[in-house]
């Protein structure tokens, strides 16, 4: 039961992720293969740069064809749907606050189970929740907007420390749900109302 | 005699793709070093990638002073010759070809070495023969030229499925020479003709 | 006794490339969490590409927080006194060189631990030191200052070779300072005096 709602959290994560850099992919106007890459690294960038960090090697997507044939049909749906792109924008924010938020509490589950410090955990979780997204921008010439533009990092920095208060407290589905939601809202509601930090 | 037939293969594919990372650095006016770490990055990038990736550390070219040398000394003689470059085109393209064709059976042996499962062999033998020059063309600031402009994954798939299939039924030398023939003919004619994927 | 200036290394080298980041961070208007990260990355890039080349996971700051508590406290004191930046700018410069000369020191010795060749050893002393810088400057979207405009890498090789013969003759200590002197003092003088390496 645990195991299913956890593949369910990834299977779910990774479609949004991928969803999201093959549509960054194809406002650049790269190729299929192109498209394919980017949404590959976008869908599993934060988590391999995690696994590499921590030694979990060969990294995860490499031992399971899953979740790659999940991204190379993710983004052959991707291309098909392009043309409603702009009745999808909501629809691609909540599926990339979710992607975000799950992935999170997946590295931070990655890191305890190392037992590494809760706040290095929370920042393993927040580089497998974000990172895909800078791999995405640095492969696309872009400064990262993690960076200057986008609330991504405070939303799931908060949410991990929801994550790590409420396992001690509340039983691992409630702890993993409310702290995926925490991350989600948090993140669309920056995007809603356009939050920023301040630069210095 | 299969060993030393191994070693000639990434001695040439080091030689190929060192040039064509230096050529591409002193396109970018670097200094000295700077050629140099570019043609290093070119011709051990994707070897690093995947050796990273799969947990095969320390990665090869700290273990064996081989392979760095050979880099050295390519580059050395690669600034020596570059006015010379006009007339070497044609050798470049093979040069580069061939690298890409004999990285790409390297990566997919590894990962059947390790028993992943064979589609994953060939992702892993196409980041072998490819993401060094997606590590060039990122330290250069450019999009890489593999996600919107050339054709190299497309020969590289092809060929590690040859690969994949002949080794079950032919000779393992046969099987190598007859895929690293099919990738390089296959990225020469793509250049030759240029063939390109479709954006979308 | 020995341990405990080993740290002080550690932690000065820490110090020293948080600020050249965040530096270059602000310039390039990120806000507070991208001043951070690129502060962040600066400090531990090189260090973890190493330690991920070597296999030395989960790499260092995953493993001891002091590092990013060094990073966070300094980022927060660096954004504090970005006013007094002009004031500061031969503090950083020797900041700097201190921790390119730190940190070479450090990435040698950890590949002759694990007796590696000392050539390779120094490869590997030069990427501690130095791609920090390249990896900020590849997320900030420059081309890598290394690599065309600023002298790092030839001190810490002239330097390294120092090293390597220094503690065969002399007392550990001993060759570790002079050895990061020599690579200080020869940084310094290339920026003083706007040494370049000749573009090819």
């Amino acid at each position: 039961m645990y195991l299913s709602f956890s593949t369910i959290i990834e299977i779910l994560g990774t479609v949004a992720f991928t969803v999201s850099g093959a549509f960054s992919a194809m406002q650049k106007k790269l190729d299929a293969f192109g498209v394919l890459i980017i949404g590959f690294v976008t869908a599993i960038g934060g988590g391999t740069l995690r696994d590499v960090l921590i030694g979990n090697t060969p990294v995860s997507w490499l031992r399971d064809i899953t979740v790659p044939m999940i991204i190379l049909v993710t983004t052959i749906i991707t291309i098909g749907f392009k043309k409603h792109v702009d009745n999808l924008k909501i629809t691609l924010l909540v599926f990339d606050a979710l992607g975000v938020g799950l992935f999170t509490i997946i590295g931070i589950q990655k890191g305890l189970a190392i037992d590494l410090n809760p706040a290095i955990c929370i920042a393993l979780g927040t580089i497998t929740g974000c990172f895909g997204g800078v791999l995405r921008d640095m492969l696309l010439n872009y400064i990262p907007v993690l960076f200057h533009k986008e609330l991504y990092a405070i939303p799931c920095i908060t949410g991990g420390i929801c994550y790590i208060y409420l396992r001690r407290v509340a039983d691992q589905q409630i702890a993993e749900s409310v702290s995926v939601v925490v991350i989600s809202t948090f993140r669309i509601l920056s995007v809603r109302f356009n939050w920023r930090l301040p630069r210095v």
